[in-house]
């Protein structure tokens, strides 16, 4: 049995877009999972009752499985990442919604709402394993094979080697739980595939992961074998970099996609519409969130603009992340290798 | 008039592709215009008559505008770049050919070989600019507006701030003699429009160039603005980030339209071949060579699987940079800039 929390008031389109996106939550989780919907209650309550009374009336009956939490301020997505934890919003859905964490009153949280902050509000609240810094935003890359975990993806830009080992710990979770992958194939993006190609803080993590032998370490990737989904020494499951070279990719990657449609679809004479289904492979609210790993809890950050449908996706990565224990397996691994390195 | 000299042994495609590429220069070319085919001379000699009396007859009248220059020694692919300064290949067809502009008997030097071979023959041969410590590879992003210069693509792996500053200037003169840009917008690369967003390097950079105002600096860009070719403050000309970010996206790019590609053809029932004319726009070949700026000469950088078509554009790029006296603008703008800093 989960209990998620999400952020009713946080993203461009909510509390339209979260409202119904736990709505379609319920109609996919099981009836022991309860989702608690975070923020001013009198605007949730009335949007709810909007959506129950037309497109999701077929869902009143479950209306017992949401609970609402009374939380009366709002990070707007403009905010400063530091009012979270701020006196002028104590309050914020944000807080209350991760604090239900430490007070054992959910297991996990999600928010579609300003990302610097949620970063900010689950370092402090929910705090950070034993051994790390900050916390790394996992982000998945649809590729031309399955999809691939890329960390980080914006939360440390000035990254030392040894943050980067722990992004491959991380991410080696992340794929083995959430995506089922079986001894997950890591690869630390560079500029060569040589071990001795890269900047001086990749040269020395590839020393430092080759050394380490805990993971199923593959190497160097470059930017090519992304797409691809593949290196010439095959399938590649989670690609590290530090939040820099990530934020660059993943903002690239968004924008790309469209770019292309719209030049296949003038230079080919087809409908842009046409294409678009051919692109659901690339669509990210498929794919749901992108979980804050590091935190003592689960923290799943979701795109300003999701939709319901891409809300929906987040609460069952959530979901995913309480029933593997995710955050166990997170913290049993750094102790081991943290242990291991100590110990060398 | 030009003498270009050309790296006849250069490539994957070597010397069929070189030599091809040479012909089909001259079609193009002002008969003031020659080529210099640097390589073994038999090889080269071969290779042109076979071409000469087969597809290309039509420009047998016009063979005296090649000359063949001899060089005994190749420069493999495999080889490490500083093979091209040793005693066992001090007379390949890249030295040879480079050291023809010291010896005044060309005016630029175009190769698909061994890019990091010509890096360091170009940089010991023609000699840097002063105040600078590497060239830049300058590469041409294609976007849903213009082509974008993006630099360093690589040679430049681990940057300070003086040293993206001065990557903003030889952009810079390169889209204004190069692309023909008036006045070239400039961004910085980072992962926020913001200037306090970024990394340490970055940050730093974004001072430097705000407080100079040498440059028609547009403040940071981010990934999502390269495919579009434009942020929100307008349309960009150069982008500036370090060899690291420049190389993984460069890759990250060239790799990913035929996979979008692909992924467009199999969803929406296509063919694939019947949506390669829309991608022609994305095709690296109709932009030629990136050209090692920063260096006193002009060394153009051809992709290792250039093929005729591509080698005749990078032809035509150095060409146009020995027209334009793209060099000179270089010395010129570095001298004033430096210059200006060092007075401040």
């Amino acid at each position: 049995m989960a209990r998620i929390a999400l952020d009713a008031m946080g993203g461009d389109f909510a509390p339209q877009a979260t409202v119904a996106g736990a709505l379609l939550a319920l109609r996919e989780l099981d009836p022991a999972h309860s989702v608690l919907l975070v923020g001013r209650t009198a605007v949730v309550e009335a949007q709810l009752a909007e959506l129950l009374g037309g497109e999701y009336a077929d869902l009143a009956g479950r209306r017992d499985r949401l609970t609402i939490v009374e939380a009366p301020d709002v990070i707007e997505m403009s905010d400063k990442p530091t009012v979270a934890l701020k006196g002028s919003k104590a309050n914020s859905s944000m807080v209350v919604g991760l604090r239900l964490q430490t007070e054992g009153k959910a297991d996990a949280f999600v928010s579609a709402g300003n990302t610097g902050a949620q970063m900010a509000a689950s370092t402090v609240l929910l705090k950070l394993h034993a051994g790390l810094k900050r916390p790394a935003i996992a982000t998945l890359f649809p590729t031309a094979r399955q999809v691939v975990v890329v960390l980080d993806a914006g939360a440390n830009v000035d990254c030392s080697a040894d943050e980067l080992v722990d992004f491959a710990r991380l991410g080696s979770v992340y794929a083995e739980d959430i995506l089922g992958r079986d001894n997950p194939c890591v690869g630390l993006l560079s500029i060569g595939e040589e071990a001795e190609k890269g900047n001086a803080v990749v040269k020395e993590a590839n020393q430092l992961l080759s050394a380490a032998g805990e993971l199923n370490f593959q190497g160097n990737v470059e930017g090519r074998d992304i797409p691809k989904g593949e290196s010439d020494r095959g399938p590649i499951d989670v690609v590290v970099c530090d939040g820099f070279v990530g934020n660059v990719l993943l903002k690239f990657y968004e924008s790309i996609a469209p770019v292309l449609l719209g030049l296949v679809a003038k230079g080919a004479g087809l409908d842009r519409a046409q294409l678009m289904g051919a692109f659901k492979h690339l669509d990210y609210s498929s794919y749901g969130g992108a979980p804050l790993l590091g935190v003592r809890g689960v923290s799943i950050i979701s795109h300003g603009k999701s939709s319901p449908v891409a809300i929906k996706n987040a609460v069952l990565v959530a979901l995913r992340a309480v029933e593997t224990r995710m955050n166990d397996h997170i913290g049993r691994r750094l102790a081991e290798s943290h242990g291991a390195t100590e110990a060398a």
